[in-house]
């Protein structure tokens, strides 16, 4: 597998996943996961998707500027580097925002995301 | 360890470095070591110095805005999430940049850089 198509679909899935079925990020996730947002960790699967479903917008749509991605060591993890815009509905202007994803592999050959980090970059 | 002093000790170390000593970064990197710069990609403590010896500034100097960390995994990886403010000497304006970088232990309980992220957050 070329490890930038992965991430790219990875990527791809996650914010088409948050902007149209949120709850339906939690199965990415597993009870090692964890969450640093704007500074606030979280950790396992419940606990960060209560936190995704209860930031303060409903409608919103994410669009990628980058994605970089370098494999994490041995065990097959994957690192994603994205860098975006988020643009919540009603606001003018959108959010620009970075967010690191480490992947593990699973035994049935996807991926779950054990480390999430996001920040917004303010101007 | 506190992985948090770990984090803000490392950051503090690496940017300082960075600022008065740029060719002591290659101390900070190993062989197997990545960096992705603005979408370019190094491989190695040497090509990883010398990109960074030959940007297009001399002067700069770094401040830290943000720094968020996470364990990686078992093997006792650290993910350190960086945002912050470039200042190139000569110019009126700062560059904002994200950095991620993953730490991992040595055997004589310190830590080098095995994988590096860094992009501006353009406007």
């Amino acid at each position: 597998m070329d490890p930038n198509a992965v991430s790219k679909a990875f990527v791809d899935h996650y914010y088409s996943t948050f902007d149209t079925n949120r709850p339906g990020l939690a199965n990415l996730y597993q009870e090692a996961s964890m969450l640093t947002f704007e500074g606030q960790q979280f950790q396992g699967a419940q606990n960060i998707a209560a936190k995704l479903a209860n930031l303060p917008f409903q409608q919103c749509q994410h669009s990628i500027t980058t994605v970089d991605c370098q494999p994490s060591g041995p065990a097959g993890g994957m690192l994603v580097f994205v860098s975006g815009n988020l643009q919540l509905a009603g606001e003018q202007h959108a959010l620009k925002f970075s967010q690191l994803f480490h992947l593990i592999p699973t035994p049935q050959g996807s991926f779950y995301v054990q480390n999430d980090i996001f920040r917004l970059n303010y101007a």
